[in-house]
């Protein structure tokens, strides 16, 4: 059982630490401690109330050990995946308290010449979890058999809930006795699952053969495989990811998450159009290669409150035709009704 | 300079040898010989109708050595990348006469144990031109200045000339005294530019910043840079690193290559529309991203008689109302006209 000192140091509030924010969120019983020295003497809940966790932040490695951690998670995705220099103490201090290390960044711990050392001495396990599988094979075309049942997250941009969404899908259709798996596709859902792979870290040549064989391997976990999604088909830099996801995992139906009221990506001047073209650009791409509808809209309305939310709610549904809901906020059921509504 | 032993054990006649065929027709002076033993005795001519070589074909690599190669080039592309057991023995032998390799299969011959022990003990160097540069920087949008000018290569499917076609407009266009800079994106383009990125290779998130890297540096080289395409927007396995280039290059224009009469995507069940559809295919997909338009339509007609050939350029013409050739039969004249014309 894992006990993470989970490290975001100075970045718990933004958006950077949202590989902390999914642990905290989905795998809270695992988070022993958060150490950041700039929320230090706080709980996680009144530094994001949006996430139901009283783990105390503290402000290093050595304040963290009394909560009894037995690995550190590394809980920032960072851009090109650099460790950044602020968390160095904190990663090496662990490794010589003899904590594991558990991180998502591209820069592999096990690459670091210091920090290797220092495990190899102090016998701490690095677990790169962006690494892929050895042996990833080419596509061959088993994901597109007519009778499977996939669904992909797809969205208007990196970090609108894509891999939320079908956690909270998961949640609500095991409850109700559905045979789903979700598939993980990213760090943060590998760290939450405990399983998948970071397809951005696969040599291009071999990403629509990871998507296959992580559809392959959530259909003998389940009947419907929920698949996480990553980037967007429209972002200038991630969407040969995406594609990879949708032409590898060859879905028959997609959930397309959006946050309300973002109109270009981010970091970007490309717009994002609205909502029902949007669904029009994902079917029309898919028509040639393997035909899928969007079956609902998924909105990230935590930063609206709860009449605006709802309001998002009903002019996505106005808008598209389709059902929409925020999960986080309402739950999955209604997402899942209309991917359950499909299959039957 | 190089004299290459080229390597195609069993396949110089077949697609899988497009390495071989690429630097035979584009780089005659730098092949000595050809090592197969199922061509033996003949000439690559002989074999290859359509490339004009007279180098000869021997069967194994002792036989080669009388013809003074200094290198062996592995000429085969394989799915999946691996080292075909069949050249083994040629590659040993000739790492055992102290000739370089070099090699653009995925799997690394650095990263085999019994050839890199070869190579350290005769001194030979050992190139893997699949592998990407150290430090491929995330896109940054620098390839998206509106000035600028880029030319990229697509196609309907691997395989229909996307090297080719750009390597005969750089020839036609350098000879018309146009500074234009042909960008290498797969290992035969490398072999035979000298520099370049196999970007099939690069870890999927940095795809896009590949692609912008090798943009800014053809177009450090020259006005117009012609960046050799890779896969098809529609193909199940490859479509990713083709979007990559679509949008890491952030081409203001783009040749469309097909071979006349192919239907379906080599290998998979996938229908390549109709060249007008495929088109608008391409154009609908940038224009969210950065608008570009097909200027011309580049054909293969090496497997049709030159009446056939001439009847599938007019046909292409007539459908897409562009302008339309085979630059391996005609030269790349009239395909350069047609980038020109827009750059003017």
């Amino acid at each position: 059982m894992r006990r993470y000192a989970v490290l975001t140091e100075g970045k718990l509030d933004s958006i950077y630490a949202k590989t902390a924010h999914g642990v905290l969120r989905y795998r809270p019983g695992e988070v022993a401690v958060v150490v950041d020295s700039a929320f230090a003497g706080r709980t996680v809940r009144e530094v994001l109330p949006s996430v139901d966790s009283s783990a105390p932040v503290v402000g290093s490695l050595r304040e963290a050990l009394p909560y009894a951690p037995n690995a550190l998670l590394v809980g920032v995705a960072t851009d090109g995946g650099h460790l950044p220099n602020a968390m160095r103490p904190a990663v090496l201090d662990a490794v010589a308290a003899g904590l594991d290390v558990v991180s998502g960044l591209h820069e592999r711990l096990q690459d670091d010449v210091e920090i290797a050392a220092a495990a190899a001495q102090s016998g701490s396990v690095l677990f790169d979890v962006r690494v892929p599988p050895r042996e990833v094979p080419l596509f061959q075309g088993r994901s597109r058999r007519p009778d499977q049942r996939v669904v992909l997250a797809v969205g208007s941009d990196c970090a609108v809930g894509k891999m939320t969404v079908m956690l909270e899908i998961e949640r609500f259709a095991l409850a109700a006795g559905a045979r789903v798996a979700f598939a993980a596709t990213g760090q943060t859902g590998i760290m939450i699952a405990g399983s998948g792979i970071a397809v951005d870290g696969v040599v291009s040549d071999f990403l629509t053969g990871a998507a296959e064989m992580l559809v392959d391997e959530a259909l003998e976990r389940g009947d419907v495989a929920l698949v996480e999604g990553q980037g967007s088909v429209l972002h200038p830099a991630y969407a040969p990811v995406t594609v990879g996801l949708l032409y590898g995992c060859a879905p028959d139906a997609l959930v397309l998450c959006h946050r309300p009221g973002s109109t270009t990506i981010a970091g970007f001047a490309t717009s994002i159009p609205p909502l029902r073209e949007l669904v029009r650009v994902h079917e029309d791409f898919l028509a040639y290669v393997k035909p899928a509808r969007v079956l609902a809209i998924a909105l990230d309305t935590s930063a609206l409150d709860p009449n605006a939310a709802d309001r998002a709610i009903f002019a996505a549904e106005a808008e598209t035709g389709l059902p929409a809901d925020d999960p986080v906020r309402n739950g999955g059921e209604k997402l899942w009704r209309a991917i359950e509504t499909r299959r039957g």
